[in-house]
């Protein structure tokens, strides 16, 4: 699946509509909606408060302490694309700074998912460009092996293929399948109507036990309430 | 100790006033009260800066990746009551959200303390409900084994009985045991009153060294100055 | 190079031109500079945003649980210098709070990087102390065992002689040896220069692929194009 | 709970025919028969392969990087008995060694878990002395400030109180209550012999989906066979 | 790619006489052979020294804390298989012990690489049965959600497809896609028997650096010797 | 301190008298006769039991996931050398295996101390080269970027200097300035002789609190003992 030296041009994006719909909704909502699936792994982290995107996946293989292949990929990045960059090996060096992020950004991407470490992160704040990494380091890399970019690749524990939506908040990173993009969206909408009821009778004061319909289950599971 | 399938419905919460009087505190002072004890560990840490709670523990014992007894435990929340939520085993799953928060809430609680992890963390940064957690993580858990409310707890390397004080800011969470409340919340206010002082002296330049008077201890020990 | 039980009084500081200079760089920069040498581990954070500093060593070697050294360290302290607190074993206790910093700061010193725990956090912030550190923890500390200050001292995996320069922002910390700041100013301007360049061409949608002449490089190295 | 500057010299231990029979069995065996309780953190592992004790602790409650009461706690050893060392920071320097461990031993201790480090690891594998620690650390430590032996302590966020059984095995520690060490033995053992029996009809062939009779509620629970 | 609720009774495994030849390479020598692929993380190490296994993969996606999908694995296995056990969620508990292990063995299995926790490592030694473990761990889980069985998964951030060739020795594990196991046996010979010229050499005292011609291009790269 | 592209032929190796005398000591004995410094992290373990390793340093500094300067290295190792590896950023690839070890022992190498990841660790166990590393781990490295041999070092937060002592074993690793060697190697050996009388006191049953005259300090410190 994994393939070194390699640079796929020609990758099939999610339905840009889908997309859109995708991202108003939240992290959580979008992962539950998909039956409790895509998540990356929770050391993933936005570099500064309120980061946020969503956009379709240029993917980077990249090897440990060499950024090259982000270079390579700003080529293929298209208006709405987030780049998601994963590593041979665990590698927490600053594969990632400022200049890239306004050379990506030139290109019209959104901006970064990467399992590796991150610089310049308050001149990428301050420009709004919104990256998730693994570390803030400032330690530099070399070009000196190739990888690839628009191979799938495994991100922080995660499938990602060129093309998939990935959509980053506070609570991380998810990652919906292009194909899955638009019964995602409708899932998480019809997720987000359910909740809009349920918040009003919790606020009103009512008990999930109730709304859920939960205590006889528990009393069949052994639950016993003791004064 | 701990016991699961319990909800023990009648606990003896910490003295009001002393849980007020604790509340104008800060947790290293408070700990310092206490002479030095009733940290929970350091990876317990606020879900968003500025985050702070004072209030008296409802606790629960969860199962891994099962956040079934905090919905049983939001019954047992009183005006004034902090959740303080341990699991059986480590997991940085996302057992809590906006919508139990909404309904903690509706029931009086003032906030939430977790070995484990927590999402919807921009939502509840925007309500203002205060949790320290291990972890941000989306990923949903399930609701299939009974665990325990109001029993004691081991939180974070830290025992918790039901009805102690849970003090926390930027620096943690302290716990104070009910029966100590009192008098933990008056050495605290010495403490503070003595710092007072200190901090003048110290702003004006005189030396910790001369203060503390600890010159000849350390040459007792050994230490000499070169130039 | 390392010794217990000595506190060097007569130390030699890197030029304060040289740290001006530095002081108006980003610490990838000077990281850069220095041919990507003198970075600190990056477990090593700000304690809160924003915080920045730029200064002088005066080095602390501190026993674990122990903060004697830093109020034997802040009697060697000048206007413009950092104090850097090493220890002897991984400890993540309250090694310093906002009573330390009082003192410190009458003495001159711009802010704290320590290789251990700090603890009122929000007053140091509130009272814009700068601090790096490995850890927030509210543990007390005693003050049992000598330790030294302005030995050479290497702190989060790196060495730090006193009088060094140490500059610290959201991208971690570098030290720069004393004689070496000039050059390294020098050089960290230099690399600034350049990039504002690139940064145009890069915002105008050149590619780093053209500009840095990296395809004849990548083609031999074997990367190739598919559609 | 926790006190610090106490050494209780009466304290009632598990009954020692309990012991005995827990003694026979494992670690993951006693933990079912408690109901899915008791377990030290996974971070506790035995110093050398095969390392194993089952005993009555003596606990204390060590200061960081000070290992003064495990001096004291010998005096209150008695044949039986396992040291169990928490401490009221995590520390990880090696608090232990051979020579405490030959004392130790004099007055009929069986070993020692530890939530911190231990070193001279060779020489206590040679004698046979079973450790379960946090860390194997060579680091000194320090002879400074009292902590306390025989109150009840949490160790490896898991609650042990003075003469409570500790059993340690190559699958972790397992802490039963002195008042439940009759009843989960007998439960572990009839755990035992219900496992002979299902290895016997596992080895055979015979699936756990027919044994256990999962088939039905897996179904139920929506899981489908395609070919 | 990731699937719940399903399992997959056809699957297409490697060839045997390919995985024969990779069960006589080591996992470093494979990695290499695959242009430096296929490594899963290196936290997944044996559950005692010794332990090896090569065959194919049986895939399993397991809910944290619940091990129910293993039992359903069981029925799944043939002769030569190795049982690969990914979680959709970080989690350390005892998945797996030694009546598993009886009941895989009794179907064919000649292991176990997974990215939880295993138990019973005393006994899984006794009866040599191999695992590659994230954590030895008592913790007993529960049989609650359904995961998947012989879907694509991301174990330990590798991806494996179900009848892809698992080899794990004392450096790690390594996963071979099925269609690649006999090019990549052939490449991994080659690489040995290459190994066997250059080891002789540099035993006898050749150097690598002339071996490998490698003074040229380290001068051209600027490395310099000075007495 | 640390300088890039460098190779220093001629450096000053510890007293081989005094070098012979540490290596009968272990490494807490040496730890203690240095005055408790000089130990490197405790992430450095022997990748097999029983490794163990005394003499003087070749150092090496790497670059992240490049191997190239141990080759450097190998040519500058003398007969009862050590080879210590440090990085310019934390990597746990697999810099060193099987064949640089045939390499380094054809010069005379005792073992590597490597703040990184090794493989082949069966091979190396076989042939009996001691290796103490951060991680085991297959992932290859390139020959990309120079680093540079016999510079000082910072490795495992840790300084070495060319020709110091290097002693490790079950324990972890300490670092003998070479300035020092014999007169710690004295110091180690009285505190051996020393250890000696207290093992046979403490193993007679006479407890460390008699031995050690510690009563009237723990009374004066506030330690009280209660029935």
């Amino acid at each position: 699946m994994r393939e070194l030296g390699v640079v796929h041009t020609a990758i099939e994006r999610a339905d840009p509509g889908a997309v859109a719909r995708l991202s108003a909704l939240g992290v959580a909502t979008v992962h539950e909606a998909m039956g409790r699936l895509g998540l990356m792994h929770p050391s993933i982290r936005p570099i500064y408060p309120g980061a946020r995107l969503c956009g379709t996946a240029v993917t980077v293989l990249m090897q440990p302490g060499d950024n090259w292949m982000l270079h390579v990929a700003v080529e293929q990045v298209r208006p709405g694309d987030v780049v998601v960059a994963a590593c041979t090996a665990q590698s927490h060096d600053g594969f990632f700074g400022e200049l890239l992020a306004t050379s990506m950004r030139a290109r019209g991407a959104l901006g970064l998912v990467i399992d590796g470490g991150c610089r310049d992160v308050a001149e990428l704040e301050r420009i709004s460009f919104p990256v998730f990494s693994a570390a803030i380091h400032a330690k530099g890399t070399v070009k000196a092996t190739p990888g690839s970019v628009n191979v799938p690749v495994v991100c922080a524990n995660t499938l990602v293929e060129p093309g998939d939506v990935i959509l980053a908040d506070a609570d991380g990173v998810v990652v919906v399948p292009a194909a899955k993009a638009a019964e995602t969206a409708a899932a998480g909408e019809a997720r987000e109507a359910g909740e809009e009821t349920k918040r009003r009778r919790l606020a009103a004061g009512e008990l999930g036990l109730d709304i859920y319909q939960m205590r006889d289950e528990l009393r069949a599971r052994g639950l016993r309430y003791v004064d």
